[in-house]
């Protein structure tokens, strides 16, 4: 039994709750913080849970803020939980030093190298410690999860979805990284956290696992045209593309045009993200 | 004629565009921005203008990144423009030592005391210089205008609205401070812009200029009831709607059960006062 999530702050938004938690994660083994967004039907009974990861540089208060996401998640009765992108204050030397590595850019990876590997275990945090808090301590349906997730954020829950399929009923991206063992960021973050024995990169490389353990649900992408990163190879959906089309996986790559990588994105689509976990969660 | 604002940023959203500039000022001798939403329909012919003005601390920023207002002033076709909240970087002294005055709080006055006049000028520069370069270097509906506002920017919505009914043709305000000559921080920013003697502050304070000059469209107020400023007796809703009721002006005061200050209340309630602008500008 975990102990109840500190109340950082409470917000009434939509007729819900939009609240922000911290709390010490095992995992971690540090404090970690996350934000909850609790529909108005959350009030009597329990909902579906939808789990959104944040890109490089985010906290747990950035889709909260800024993607108007709520309105739509009052509307279907999901709940929404965005954890903070990484650990921080660990005290590792040089956790701050990057914007694309350490504090702000966990890569949802479990980090296997010294000193990251101490703290660095983003990927069981969020696919086996958070879940298991938010069923202890929220009105959640558990056995209905669907994540979704924005450029980092986007290759974690892509790696989430196709690493434990009984686990999520839906996955979606918005300009994910969908190949970063191809990719500078990726390169760079899995060198550094998991080694460079590169054969220990692809159970992170949404591209790789899709080859491997394909998936049978039907996967939703939106990509801005406009997108600085896509031009500068560190998103690559095409690598994503041919692997799905490999695999015969059902995937709908959208290419959305003269839009680039901000939250003006984000927020101009997510209403088609949340229909197409709410239609995948039979709401 | 005024030389083109320089753009910051432009990104896509919801079909139009959300962009991001600054330029010299006349009216505030200084360097200003604003940003601008032009919905799709604005690519093809000029559409009505609706200004939102910020509270205390905000830049042009804040209500474009957090309040979605976006998706529905894109289904009305009605550009958005969000000023800055004062001038910036003036070199007065002390400008940048309170959040709740200077810099971040011009409070919407024509400052008329030293330093302060040289460059705090918001009213005019709401209602006059910004207006016309709307009308020059946008596709704007410049006989077609509303305005509303929040906290600081609500207060500012409604004298711009009371003080010139020709040129808006409708207002709303959310958590407006309503009756700034009797609150803490008005007084604080009217006695430092405005001077010592209170007859001086009344064509600044909404619930005052009601009683005096009447107005005879709908007026749209939401305000949370777990708004901590409004325990605080910073708001004085009541006291507009005492005013209100005096002079027989149409006003609509909506108490939110249990919303705070927040972008969260912005957001919930942005879709109605947008509707309500529309309606009044018949879109």
């Amino acid at each position: 039994m975990s102990t109840a999530p500190k109340i950082i702050s409470e917000n009434r938004c939509f007729g819900g709750t939009v609240g922000f938690y911290s709390h010490h994660s095992q995992t971690c083994n540090s404090k970690m913080r996350f934000a909850v967004y609790q529909p108005p039907k959350a009030k009597s009974e329990r909902v579906p849970v939808l789990y959104f990861l944040s890109g490089l540089t985010c906290t747990e208060e950035n889709f909260m803020a800024k993607a108007g996401a709520q309105k739509f998640a009052a509307k279907y009765g999901l709940m929404l939980v965005a954890p903070d992108t990484s650990p921080r204050d660990t005290g590792i030397p040089g956790e701050n030093d990057d914007w694309d590595f350490g504090t702000g850019a966990g890569f949802y990876v479990d980090a296997t190298v010294e000193p990251w590997s101490e703290h660095y275990q983003m990927y069981s945090y969020v696919v086996e410690e958070l879940p298991a808090i938010i069923a202890q301590h929220f009105p959640a349906q558990i056995d209905h999860q669907g994540i979704f997730g924005h450029s980092m954020g986007g290759h974690g829950a892509l790696i989430c979805a196709l690493r434990n399929p009984e686990q999520y009923t839906s996955v979606s991206a918005l300009a994910p990284i969908a190949a970063p063992t191809q990719c500078p960021w990726g390169k760079k973050a899995f060198t550094n956290y998991l080694g460079e024995d590169e054969e220990n990169w692809d159970i992170y490389d949404a591209s790789e696992l899709v080859l491997t353990v394909g998936y049978k649900r039907p996967i939703l992408i939106d990509q801005g045209t406009a997108d600085p990163f896509l031009e500068k190879q560190q998103l690559l959906p095409g690598i994503f593309a041919q692997a799905c089309e490999k695999a015969g996986v059902p995937l709908t790559l959208r290419f959305q045009e003269g839009y680039n990588h901000s939250y003006y994105f984000i927020s101009s689509f997510v209403e088609d993200h949340i229909r197409h976990h709410a239609a995948a969660l039979k709401l």
